[in-house]
């Protein structure tokens, strides 16, 4: 062969590939993809100042330790009863924080003595972390384990950093991040593998004075899903508390992480976190938004347990709006719970947990009728002519979000009429709509980056 | 009976109360009477960087929190091998560094998380101080604790300081300060009776920012010797680390405690700490000196055990001089001990250290003469003329220093003849001299304070 074939057919295959990635889109990774499917998941809170009695607040907290550890005393300290209520919600995935900003940690430590060692309760022997995993491998939850290094009142950690400039802090900053190493890699190494990593307001590493906890987590736990730090983020927060996202929130993102570099720390802030919440389609990253909020957060903004607020606990139709409003937009909806000091998730928050999932439940189990299908029209013939009010509409997204714009329609005894114009699709897209009697839906796919997948179309009546 | 009367009565006994108090000296309390008594004692050192296999720099310690807490693993660990070592030598306190610079504390804490339960070693039940008070009771030796509260490599304690003046800083300050109350209310209440109470470098009471640990040791340890703050010094350190303070070394002091005010701040640093030394006969508190050093001491100074430094373990002459400049010249000698990382005091150290007890004993335990005795002069007669080259007197301070100025005289075939012309006697006065062949010696009391109370005085030839 000479040098001008192999030249030519070099030219073709690159020539192929650039063609090629002007019809792709990003694809989420196995752990993204799993995350997305899961669509609920619990926030697990807890932390030792939810045993002091106190009304909590962050901005105390962060600056105050934690005046006795052993206050952390719940009697009737119950796993299974958490993660069940969880699951009997209907949700995939449980997060426990086994650090939050007190510096505690809730697990057997060799790295840090401010952990279970210290307690007097179960003599020491206790393993919440240990605990939470075994319990959700009982119920079929996919665990997740959320990681605070940012604050450590314990230790005298503000925003990531010891206070001063001395010496002895340069060598205090030194003995945290390799004690922060070590911690991630107990948890990463010696508990199995996670669905999801999340290291609070991020994980500074290395280049920001942090520790290098990604290269730990990346040994580890390979197939895991993190969030985040700079170099890295498979997911997005979705830019509020409040459990929802506008609509469209596209999975895509034009930044590998969040707030990696001055322009994305810039673009990121502006306007109340618009990039965040609504993604960009152009994005080359697939990382979609999180839709996160407290399950008592009515009049509150409870994260964390604090006496009698029961109150604050979201009525049933402000979580089903939530559903709508997060799940409903193509993200995955991260619900706050958290025990009480006896060690049990508070029986009203278990009720409304129950109310919630059955609600859903009621509301998506019995689709009058469901098609799938690719292509740029999809068809959905019911079986008589029947009132609707709903429509779910899911892309295969192991194929990326590959639908730009669409029309939902439906055919009533007066023609076709539109019933929605809508951009994103992505994992799951509901819409809610005005009483409408039909015969058929279809799905008109106006444009898209290569051929849709549509996984599900289905038709509701609540 | 009238009031004149009454009014003579009072009179009569007020004056006989002044007169009284002229001829009074200080005297000790029960604790320092029997501190006194003991002589010798051994300050058993031990921390956390015994166990890195490094040279320890303290200077370097103090500011670089400990890597792996879990280096610490005596895998011959014996109590008992530390504590009869120092019985068999002649020593009848023990005194532990429950806690030094780095921040550990071997003990079982609640308090402080960074203690015996942190450990991976006896699975986190082991207490060091349990197992010292108990092979202390076991070979009949007094047991004292030394606790370091002024540096704190882990909690980020510089000179009794957290860095900063940030509201965490502060918050930091008090939740440290509480942190260390609590420890030492664990330490005096939990274990029993301590003979001496040890705070490294003074303990800062509350009106200097830190912890109110006097409160908690009066409260527990109402009988003990406490060293020391600016409350308050039963004991006084002896001006140097090298085991001796020059004659006389006079057990009364003009402060009632050490740096208690400016003015005396100043005077004790003067003159590379004179007054510490030397003391001052006409101090109102009885605060005798004490004579520290490590016994490896020559060649180096280390307190604290480190790798291959045998070597400088005293020869036996220096530690008979020392002795003699301590034990002496009314001090109690605090000798610096320390297990290796196997968990055991290092036989040279130990073999050394009975070598010293031997010595001691074979000079002093066979007096040729002894006698005691009160008033201006006391008499020894000898069986037979004798060559002689020590003598030992005792004061019987339980009364207090009464002798001001004395001298020591041995009849010989040519008369009395001066032997010492000499200021305190305390608790022991050593003298040692040429030899001199003497049918009597005399001790003849120039001025006292009161009667003086001989409480024994005996000759030896070595």
């Amino acid at each position: 062969m000479n040098n001008r074939f192999l030249l030519t057919v070099n030219l073709f295959f690159f020539l192929c590939l650039k063609i090629g990635a002007q019809h792709q889109v990003p694809i989420p990774t196995p752990a993204q993809l799993q995350w997305q499917n899961a669509e609920l998941a619990a926030l697990v809170c807890w932390d030792m100042h939810v045993f002091d009695g106190e009304f909590y607040v962050q901005k105390e907290v962060r600056i105050t330790p934690v005046e006795d550890y052993n206050t952390f005393n719940p009697e009737n300290y119950d796993m299974d009863q958490w993660i069940k209520a969880i699951r009997d919600a209907g949700f995939k995935i449980a997060i426990f924080t086994v650090s939050h900003e007190t510096g505690f940690f809730f697990h057997q430590s060799n790295a840090t003595p401010y952990s279970m060692k210290a307690l007097s309760w179960q003599d020491g022997k206790g393993d919440i972390l240990r605990d939470f995993k075994a319990s959700c491998e009982k119920y079929g939850i996919l665990p997740g384990v959320y990681i605070g290094t940012r604050w450590n009142a314990y230790y005298g950690i503000h925003d990531f950093k010891v206070q001063g400039d001395s010496e002895f802090s340069r060598n205090r900053q030194a003995y945290y991040n390799r004690t922060i190493e070590k911690i991630v890699e107990e948890i990463f190494a010696n508990y199995g593998e996670w669905a999801m990593v999340w290291f609070d307001g991020g994980a500074h590493g290395p280049e920001q004075g942090g520790p290098d906890v990604l290269s730990v987590f990346e040994k580890y736990q390979p197939n895991g899903l993190f969030y985040h730090n700079l170099q890295r983020a498979d997911i997005r927060w979705g830019g509020s508390e409040t459990g929802t996202v506008p609509y469209p929130s596209w999975g895509t993102f034009p930044y590998r992480a969040i707030g990696a570099g001055e322009s994305a720390k810039k673009e990121i802030g502006a306007n109340n976190f618009q990039l965040l919440k609504k993604g960009d389609p152009d994005g080359v990253y697939y990382m979609p938004a999180m839709s996160d909020a407290p399950l008592r957060g009515k009049g509150g903004h409870d994260w964390f347990w604090e006496p009698n607020r029961e109150h604050t606990i979201y009525p049933l139709d402000d979580l089903v709006n939530m559903y709508y409003n997060s799940v409903g937009y193509n993200t995955t909806l991260i619900m706050g719970l958290t025990p009480d000091p006896e060690g049990l998730l508070p029986q009203p928050d278990v009720k409304r947990l129950k109310e919630f999932g059955d609600e859903i439940n009621r509301r998506f189990s019995n689709p009058i009728a469901s098609t799938s299908g690719a292509g740029k029209t999809i068809n959905l013939k019911l079986l008589e002519r029947q009132i609707i009010n709903q429509v779910v509409v899911m892309e295969d997204i192991s194929q990326g979000e590959r639908v730009r714009t669409f029309e939902l329609e439906g055919k009533t005894s007066k023609g076709w009429r539109t019933i929605f114009k809508g951009s994103v699709i992505g994992h799951k897209f509901i819409h809610v709509f005005d009483d409408i009697e039909v015969t058929r839906m279809r799905l008109v796919i106006k444009s898209a980056i290569g051929t849709p997948k549509i996984k599900k179309i289905e038709v509701h009546k609540n």
